[in-house]
């Protein structure tokens, strides 16, 4: 049993963790912060937690932080880069689910989120959270960087083409779609109901924050090489769910891709190949930590295309983040999340 | 470890008994039938459950029905009480989650159902499954009928201000409003996507067949009296949910209403009566077993509104029918259902 | 052709009236204001206007409403009456969509709107806009207080009844259904897509700033005498439209409700008494100005339930406020609102 | 005043069309056939048009429909060419908005659609109708082949690159998502709200019968010469609405792509180019037969995406359908037409 704390539990990822965790056997949430709701119970702001927690939310204090094994951040970024160093030192393991240590590059973080980093050093250390890639790694972090949505989505998708330098790497194309859960729960007109249903639009064609992550990931399962990436997201009419639609041109004729998928996800138990020609629903994981792949070849010719679903908020952000912990603290890597996903 | 058979395993009820026992730990599925699909893997026709179950549909065969311990009907009405008195001479236990054996008036279930019943003395032995009400006879019971999912929402309801007697009963009204998955997992025009979302509306306002069960219920807790009951089901563009909004009228006075209903459910695991004022909203429950009851009293006057929800699949159907199966095998009764409901 | 103005343009009601007014061939809309989006084009904010209007929003200024032969305003409740005596001064014919003038008794009215009213005189002169029953008055007034939603609905379905003294009038229920839309365009978590979506709840039911509105027109139709209402609005996941239903006792047996209805709104072209039996979706009058009713006598008792379906936007707000306009200016009453419904 | 007759009216292009007709000053609808609905008014199945007209529908009837100015098929392909050779001969003019008369080649045809061709003369006869390419056939044909949804949207977001050889052909893709509505009103469980709702997916793509048609266009745009297409439909949980989004890859640097899409569209009043960096969402067009598009060059590269949204039941069907017609009787394009979207 480990004691946990969670900065930031009035968003989507942070009420996300809280049902996650309400199932886990091994862990005893401790501490729920939020600046803006203390001395409001969880359960009040959250009726579906009513029976599973009586924890209050309290301000975020560094003391109360520091008696816990883990800390979690489900914060806007430049959150956690302001208490990491404390904690790290007073021995606590963390799990940003924000983005203050997914991009190496420092400079290059700056770049895109506006802001100076407050502890580089940290960056350095930080291990990048995808379990399907950095397992052994994570298993002895103090301080993970938990992946965004569309990159977990979008590198799960990838990778096994890139791995294998099977693909051009200087086109390839990541139409995404997500769940307006991706947006958070901040009182914003553009993310209302009446804005968002029965709507379905692309946003940040010019740029998005991810892209970066998305680049560095691949370019790592490249050898370290660059890849040209064009990354369009979209806001689709429904809670939870992304769906990454990749496609990447053929160096060669190539024998059998179906294979080569479910060998390099054979043993990953979040990762579901599906059968040959199938085309996953994100429903088939809504509520759960699975990625479930399809691999297409339209007409024989040298596109491929693949077709990556997660939920944004388990395997994008908080059961990621579990898997992360599980990882850490020498859980089975499933513990907490056995759960088919809730259909219909 | 039990082996239960699940008969109809295609439609909402179905799919999500088998959700709910994917993480039971003492049942094992043995038998799921459809006629129209055996041979095809539950898991194919349910990508959600891809990691859950190995299990193929076959036809209805009593025989490996009968080597089961407990039967689930997931079927329409009918099916079930062909096949009940073979499998009760067997020993096997049945919980139908059809309407076959909710109605005690054998001429009123005809009525209502349009068909004769084949085995009158069956629906004198079942037990109504509501477990606060019947517990005691549930748990040695060999035949179940598992309430209504507008039944279910209703009763739990009504039930406090009816049997203490407060509320006059001729008048009583039940304005419900349920989810599409109410209506089944049929390939009717009514139902799709472009019908019903974006759209309300009462339907069988002139007489629908929860009514005589909400009725036999009322008054079951009326000390045997008949009830005069209005029921005005809706249809809401939603998946899952139903709201039952209830009126009464207070005979006299009464000192404290709230607290009626906390000290009548005070030891029922799955109905939660909320702090006074509350709304529940249905997606506070929606993929749990969870009833959440909230009462109110407008303007101090004498029309006592109580509001209802529950998840029409859960406590509505497959979650009762759980719970029910807990409590006839001497498991914990909320065993298998302890995870919070699915928000946002 | 007249010109007319617009208070309060960036919410859901302003931009449905823009919506309207861009079909209608006798108004130009000449301004458009909002305080916090001046100088940017309204087809900007709302790309659906974009080849229908090259109008910008300016700071609400006096002199250029005065200009105008109509002002409409579509703003939070005391923004209209700051502003109407100046205006009907000055001889500008104005129609309020917000709640300034509905309520004839200032107490009443205050004690709801929890603000002083600034101009009592002229609540005394408004004329409630609500054609069914007050066309003539309409016709001459200069100051139109524009029903809510909710009344809207609400009174034309029990109106018949009532009108004709044929039901108790101490216990009438309305259980009424809004869309999203009717809580406006604010950036309030509350509203948010991934909180009202697959969801559904009742609120206010402890006391409704539209609870007032109705019981007044009620007692006007029941000859001055109170009545009383329970009335319990509810939040379902769409866009558009209000579903009431409604509950009435009948005092004695009646012949025939239907034809009642049928004749009273026989010369209303914006009101369609449905087919005996049959139940209105609010789609079939989504984004129309029509309201459908349908008449039920469940199981031949004395309870009379009815149903009244509009869409919230439209004959629940800038619909009905074109109707107004309409009548006030001598033109046909459904110019600009001979659309049918967008079905599907 | 035209007479019109429509064949297959109970789908939801045929309701649309209906819709839109119902608001045009120069139409008549005389016949509306139904083989399996004959005798019922088309008001009854669609309440929504109840104000709007009394026709029935009738069992298709060659007489009747030959004493019509124009037929529209909104039918299954096969449908439409059984009946067209008697129809042209007796002089009525036909728009087809199934699929028998869009492929040219007439074996392609047969391995998309599963059959024979029973009049190849009149494919070759046939008129392609988009408009915003054929306008001065349209204006003088007797039989209009109707476009299909994906590709209204896809090669009007496509035609300026390729008419001005800006861009590779061999790698282009169409990643494209339709709104539910495009499936047809048919009774099948794929397209149940429960089903479809809160979930999003590919479906095709190893083929779509709208692959052929889109290449053959962009082909004719082309100069003849073929192109490489990767085209991918997704389903999106909404009604009403596509958005294609397409990559491109641009040959040499390009001064200006902005400006060549708003001089490519500058007299098409129905085709509306966005400011540079916008995002157009479906709603901006919801109900309306606009197409909108927005151009971007994602961090200054060679990789061109293009947006484009149409509502799929108009611009896509009912809507291009009746800009043909206007165009062929000489009326303003966009008689009946001239309604903004329905936002929100």
């Amino acid at each position: 049993m480990i004691d946990v704390g969670l900065v930031g539990g009035t968003g989507y990822t942070g009420v996300e963790l809280l049902r996650i965790l309400a199932q886990h056997p091994e862990v005893n949430v401790k501490v729920v912060t939020s600046r803006g709701d203390q001395g409001t119970k969880v359960s009040q702001m959250f009726p579906s937690l009513r029976k599973f927690t009586d924890v209050e939310f309290t301000s975020p204090d560094l003391d109360a932080l520091c008696a816990c094994d883990l800390v979690f951040f489900a914060t806007p970024h430049g959150v956690c880069m302001e208490m990491a160093p404390a904690l790290i030192k007073a021995g606590v393991k963390i799990i940003d689910l924000g983005a203050d240590f997914r991009i190496s590059d420092v400079a290059e973080w700056s770049k895109w989120y506006h802001m100076e980093h407050t502890c580089p050093d940290l960056v350095a250390e930080a291990v990048y959270g995808l379990p399907e890639v950095n397992r052994e790694q994570i298993r002895n972090a103090r301080l993970i960087a938990n992946p965004g949505c569309y990159p977990t989505a979008t590198q799960l998708g990838f990778l096994p083409l890139i791995e294998a330098g099977l693909v051009e790497t200087h086109n390839l194309i990541a139409d995404c779609k997500s769940g307006v859960s991706g947006a958070g729960r901040q009182g914003k007109i553009d993310f209302l109901l009446c804005e968002t249903s029965e709507s379905f639009k692309a946003y940040g064609v010019g740029g998005h924050r991810h892209l970066p992550e998305i680049k560095q990931g691949l370019a790592r399962a490249n050898k370290g090489a660059n890849v040209g990436l064009t990354f369009v997201p979209h806001l689709t009419p429904m809670i939870r769910g992304i769906h990454s639609t990749l496609y990447a041109t053929l160096k060669a004729d190539v024998a059998d891709i179906q294979a080569l998928y479910e060998k390099r996800y054979a043993n990953e138990y979040f990762v579901d190949v599906l059968p040959k020609g199938d085309h996953p629903a994100t429903r088939n994981v809504k509520g759960s930590n699975f990625c479930q792949i399809a691999v297409h070849r339209p007409q024989g010719g040298d596109v491929v295309v693949i077709l990556s679903v997660i939920d944004n908020l388990v395997k994008g952000a908080a059961g990621q983040a579990v898997q992360n912990m599980n990882i850490m603290f020498g859980f089975n890597e499933n513990m907490g999340m056995q759960q088919p996903a809730l259909v219909p």
